[in-house]
């Protein structure tokens, strides 16, 4: 890793902070953001952290057109020492550049950008909140700029990193969720882009969610795009179910994201001891645990919600009630451990935090 | 259709037009373009037309990180008495709403858009290239600008019309082109978003292209998502077999989009009497078809090349050379005709053609 030097241009008038209880997902950003270019011969520079701005875009980007781009989503968090801790965050470069190749992509150099990342947070620590629950919400983004129409890779990219403090997921406490198995629309097939974290993969689902949402339920079980058969994904999570004692998720099988709590998840089980297989499972052959007594939890896993509590799945007009409706055990127990490691108050027996920054942290010879 | 006030900002120093020999595809943009705002109180609004000139968006825009647009592409010609024809753009103008609904977009007035576009054309007609096979390509694209990350659709949209002149697909003469059948990538597949103009489906297919152009091949014939075996589209284009005197295009099923040079290559060969099916062709059957001798034409459709015929396909190590690499008296003929109804040459007894702007519009007086 060859760091370069990156440009500072401090705001002039920083915003007022949102109240911890306002902040919701995504709506507020902080004051700074970070952006790296990339040309042919240039490769990735000019990395640098200006004031949070609207950017300047060609109506012809391609972004605009051929939505080629990728993206990452972790989040900073707070510990009751007032340190500020990365989840994994080596992961999210990493996978990052997995969506890179798919798209097509330049990738960027991990370490490099994992570095810059922990100093625009150390701009911007008084950002991350510390309400119970609450983090800032760290959204890197790579587009194509390009300025034509031609249907091909583009040779210029803007790569950015936008920082949002969010409030808890479950304000009210951890609640079981309702889901509708979808059984017409797909999110991804394979062959296709579900492996990437792109843009594609998230407005196409918008119409099942659509029809989730009529029917009162919060999110949508996603099956296989080739038969409809074998359970994916849930919203945008992760899925496992504790059947008969042993924990299955679905095995990555080139349509579904490899999710970092998904990894995380499976990798505390078994420290646990907890049986956990990844393997394909089928929505019929769930109905027929369900219906013997054996399904026992089921969750979603992702960064938003750490751990989601599934406590109805509807499939044709069946009710499948889980756990009567309430947390499973061993959901609890992953959802205290990993936002315990998160925040500090969870001895970190794994190396999976990294401090972005602390009040400590000298930041200026570096800028 | 209630017209609203277009207002109209006029380029003080108009750009200097680019040679007809150097225009390519989506280079060179003119001095005008159409914009339009959309928000939950005022529906579509602001209709105008102002230089053309790069659009500020913020970081957070919903369109960088779901990929919530879609886009048209049609052309404008000119004819050899200067007239400016476009080709049934009202097929645009639906397919446009279409896309919208799949994407969960607010529709857009089909008829209004269409004179909208008629008047921006009529501002810059001096762009309409004249020289054989030159034309000026018309991208209408909506996106997704809410500042807001949460994985919902937009309640804002911007709507642009941005104007390309373009050179002939076929500088050298109409050369049939070789084509990789893919194996492995996947464009589309039923319950996605295949059968939409969406951003997704164009740069998930680059890696399936960089394939093909290692090979020295020039486009990706794709197999549908499910089976890997029904043949769907070729590139950007739908695609047509001449098969024992009888043509034969894959039927619309939920993963192919429904081009209006498809629509129109239909509607000519019935006027014609030949014999024009729709339905499922496998790639096997395809290959049964050739080695009995019954395969007699291939060819793509689309707006960019109208006709492209194949010489050769690539199966799997086998190469299917089809009419000897020559262009078929069927691809030659729709070529022909479509061709000339565009640019006047041919009589349009089919009423597909509307005029776009013409040298004596005046074009003041509803700016
Ligand atoms: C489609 C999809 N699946 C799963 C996940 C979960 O991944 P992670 O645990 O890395 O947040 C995400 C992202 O958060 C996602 O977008
Ligand atoms: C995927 C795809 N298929 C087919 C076509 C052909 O459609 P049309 O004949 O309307 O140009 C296009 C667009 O041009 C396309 O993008």
């Amino acid at each position: 890793m060859t760091l370069q030097t990156i440009a500072f241009e401090k705001r002039e008038q920083l915003k007022q902070k949102p109240n911890s209880d306002q902040l919701g997902f995504g709506k507020y950003f902080t004051d700074h953001m970070f952006l790296m270019d990339y040309d042919e011969q240039k490769d990735w520079h000019n990395p640098r952290i200006v004031p949070y701005q609207s950017i300047s875009v060609d109506p012809s980007a391609m972004i605009f057109h051929y939505g080629q781009t990728v993206f990452e989503g972790l989040k900073a968090y707070r510990t009751e020492d007032d340190q500020i801790l990365l989840f994994r965050p080596e992961n999210n470069m990493k996978r990052l550049n997995q969506s890179s190749k798919r798209m097509s992509i330049p990738e960027i150099d991990e370490e490099e950008v994992l570095h810059y990342l922990q100093q625009l947070i150390a701009i911007e620590q008084d950002w991350v909140p510390s309400a119970e629950g609450t983090s800032l919400y760290i959204r890197p983004v790579v587009i194509a700029t390009d300025p034509n129409l031609s249907v091909e890779p583009s040779k210029t990219y803007t790569f950015m990193i936008i920082l949002s403090p969010v409030g808890s997921y479950y304000p009210q406490g951890i609640k079981p969720v309702s889901i509708r198995v979808e059984q017409q629309y797909t999110r991804a097939v394979k062959g296709g882009t579900g492996t990437a974290k792109t843009a594609a993969n998230y407005s196409g689902a918008y119409k099942a969610q659509e029809k989730a949402t009529e029917q009162g339920l919060s999110q949508v079980l996603w099956l296989d795009g080739i038969e409809k058969k074998y359970i994916e994904e849930v919203g945008s999570m992760n899925v496992f179910f504790k059947i008969d004692g042993e924990v299955i998720t679905p095995e990555l099988n080139g349509s579904i994201l490899e999710g970092i709590t998904r990894k995380s998840t499976i990798e505390l089980l078994n420290h646990w001891g907890i049986p956990v297989k990844e393997q394909k499972i089928s929505m019929a052959e769930l109905h027929a645990y369900y219906h013997n007594g054996k399904l026992e939890e089921a969750f979603g896993t992702g960064t938003a919600a750490v751990i989601s509590p599934i406590g109805e799945l509807i499939w044709e007009n069946e009710k499948l009630v889980i756990n009567e409706g309430q947390i499973g055990e061993v959901a609890k127990k992953l959802y205290d451990t990993i936002t315990g490691i998160q925040t500090g108050k969870v001895k970190d027996r794994y190396g999976w935090t990294v401090e972005a920054a602390s009040k400590t942290m000298n930041t200026s010879p570096s800028l």
